[in-house]
């Protein structure tokens, strides 16, 4: 199937027979999904499930799945009404793999609830998430008013894997059929320890530098017939370390650089070798760009080592949806629901809304994220049941 | 036989039938040497084929072979006379090996002549630099007055190799008996192109250090948790590099310290590694001490890794022989001779003049160096007989 197909299509189901899960109640949608294993790329039924009770709710859906063979990826589209303003979820529906089940207290795709606590892989990466976001909408739906706006679910199923056919490709051909939101909520599990720790507004880029130095091998005791290409690669990484690159702006951290490697294998005590070579990745906040940086090491090399090679690979930039009403609204429903301000936050790793954030404003608010990509993932009961309120306060503020 | 032997012995030898060369004649002498084959360490013939040409001049020799199987290194101790000043010749008869012997344009035992130039290996480095000292010792003799003092012979068959059963042995030897002489020279090839270049009145230390330092593993997005041990080493290696050790002494060029390798070996773009370690030589004149700068490494490691484990193995300290009437008398025999003022130089690698040096002065003349441990080792035999004269007119010098 073609990425380019814009007409709603009917999903190809193993499981037509099915009961669906009653989409107002999250704990029943997040044990549906959790039950159609989708270890990354999600192999298409446990998305196939989602995008039938989004069809159940009304949602219009395009299925899109992007790339041939072994890389073919599954993701949809779904809206639901044209009105504006457009709020969309992102989400994913891949999980990172169990590792040794025979660790699981639960097994890893039983979705089974124990003392009010549901085990199992994407308990909250994140099909616990999605599922609380379906039941907020099903039960904003139930409510028999028209929402005063529009709604919609970017999902795809390859967040934890490359990413190079997922979102990405789903934001181009939302660009295509003029399917930009206005602003978009992604579900990741963004809570350090307790709901309403931590909203993401932002993340800062990340970058990776390989820098090789070229010198001429000579005996240590006659340096001065040698170039040390070791001396200049340490000039070189003692220039970028001297001065740390900012203070942290208004919504970030100080960008971080650190030194992952420093190589040479030079095993002769009195030779002066031919080559060294260092490997960096900078952690950069809004007050830089990838090629700034790169820039910046280029040209601390050619002062130090003229003959050095520095190949960079810039892995996402930095971004921000700096605060405004759609981001307060998040933050209002999460102070109604549990009496508790989150922190906006933009530190940690990376997430598939360094995409969406090329397209719209985004943030990122979902479950707690402790037990993620580990043995035992879980979520509470009551914070699924937390976050769907969340989701349905929010939702009634931005459509008001 | 043990090391001990302090009674005057009767070399074993396995051409006692052979004609010896003609003892005031550095080139007869030479190619003799050349022509028993004494690839390190010396297996012995040509040790003893010295020995006996000394003998015929009236030394008393001591053989004092040391270690034991595979290490068994001949030497010997030869004197003629008691009384003061007592001036010693320190050489090696062991040479390097050959190489693939079909890339010499001469057979590297066959010591050839050509055009006036010896080809052989031990031509320069250093059997041509004995049988020069041989000759003006014999020389001398052949005058028919007795020398204002005694002469000696310290020959080991271990230079080129560990050094362990050699020179350091004899010395200990030599303490033992009273028979540390007031000066000795080295006949090693100290002229980098001419004869009369450079005479060598010391050498710098030499120590190897090995660094490494522990640190705690993580993500690069979290550099706080971790502790990143490249960063630590960077800093120490910094510091080790901020200031020259020195600018130089009287006779010495500025110490040296160079990084000769860096090793993480961490792949993983995104880690933060455990370990990092550095190697590091230091080339050091007379103003430090291994020990004082074992010191400085360990305090500086302290200071930026506390944690960091270091070892140092110190091959030799510097030494230094002063300039006095020996070395004065030595320079003036070589303008005498040649016309020229030598560079009194510190310079280069390591010698046995380092083991010398911690029992009586010492310097280092002989040969032109620039063909040792190549194929097609020469000398001219200009060169020869320029030596002979000035180690005779050197001796005369000394023991007016």
């Amino acid at each position: 199937m073609s990425g380019s197909a814009s007409e709603p299509q009917t999903a190809p189901m193993r499981d037509d027979a099915q009961v669906l899960p009653v989409a107002t109640h999250p704990v029943a949608v997040a044990q549906a999904l959790i039950r159609h294993p989708s270890v990354c790329p999600d192999p298409g039924p446990a998305q196939h499930l989602l995008a039938r009770v989004l069809e159940q709710l009304g949602f219009t859906v395009w299925h899109l799945p992007f790339g041939e063979g072994a890389e073919r990826t599954p993701n949809f589209f779904a809206r639901l009404g044209t009105a504006s303003p457009h709020i969309c979820f992102a989400g994913h529906t891949d999980v990172v793999p169990p590792g040794d089940e025979a660790l699981w207290t639960h097994p890893p795709f039983a979705a089974d609830i124990q003392d009010d606590v549901l085990y199992g892989r994407g308990a909250c990466d994140m099909k616990g998430g999605i599922a609380a976001y379906v039941a907020a909408v099903a039960r904003l739906l139930s409510q028999g008013k028209q929402p005063a706006g529009s709604l919609s679910f970017l999902i795809t199923g390859d967040e934890e894997g490359p990413a190079t056919y997922g979102t990405q490709k789903v934001l181009e051909w939302m660009a295509q059929e003029n399917q930009i939101p206005d602003y978009c909520v992604v579900g990741e599990p963004t809570n350090p320890r307790t709901m309403g720790d931590m909203v993401k507004i932002g993340r800062r880029g990340s970058l990776n530098a390989h820098i090789v130095v070229q010198g001429v091998q000579g005996h240590v005791a006659y340096p001065h017939r040698a170039d040390n290409p070791v001396h200049r690669l340490l000039s070189v990484l003692d220039a970028l370390r001297a001065q740390p690159l900012d203070k942290g702006s208004d919504w970030f951290e100080p960008s971080s650089l650190q030194v992952t490697s420093v190589d040479v294998g030079n095993t002769a005590t009195n030779v002066i070798p031919a080559k060294a070579e260092a490997r960096l990745n900078i952690r950069f906040n809004d007050l830089h760009t990838g090629a700034a940086l790169t820039g910046w090491l280029k040209t601390v090399c050619r002062q130090h080592a003229p003959s050095a090679d520095v190949s960079v690979k810039i892995s996402g930039e930095s971004f921000l949806t700096a605060p405004g009403a759609e981001t307060d609204a998040l933050v209002k429903a999460i102070e109604t629901v549990t009496g508790r301000t989150p922190k906006l936050d933009t530190g940690g790793g990376t997430s598939d809304a360094r995409f969406i954030a090329l397209y719209c404003p985004v943030s990122e608010f979902g479950l707690v994220g402790a037990s993620i990509h580990k043995v035992d993932e879980h979520t509470h009961v009551a914070d699924l049941e937390t976050l769907t309120q969340i989701y349905q306060t929010f939702l009634e503020g931005v459509l008001a």
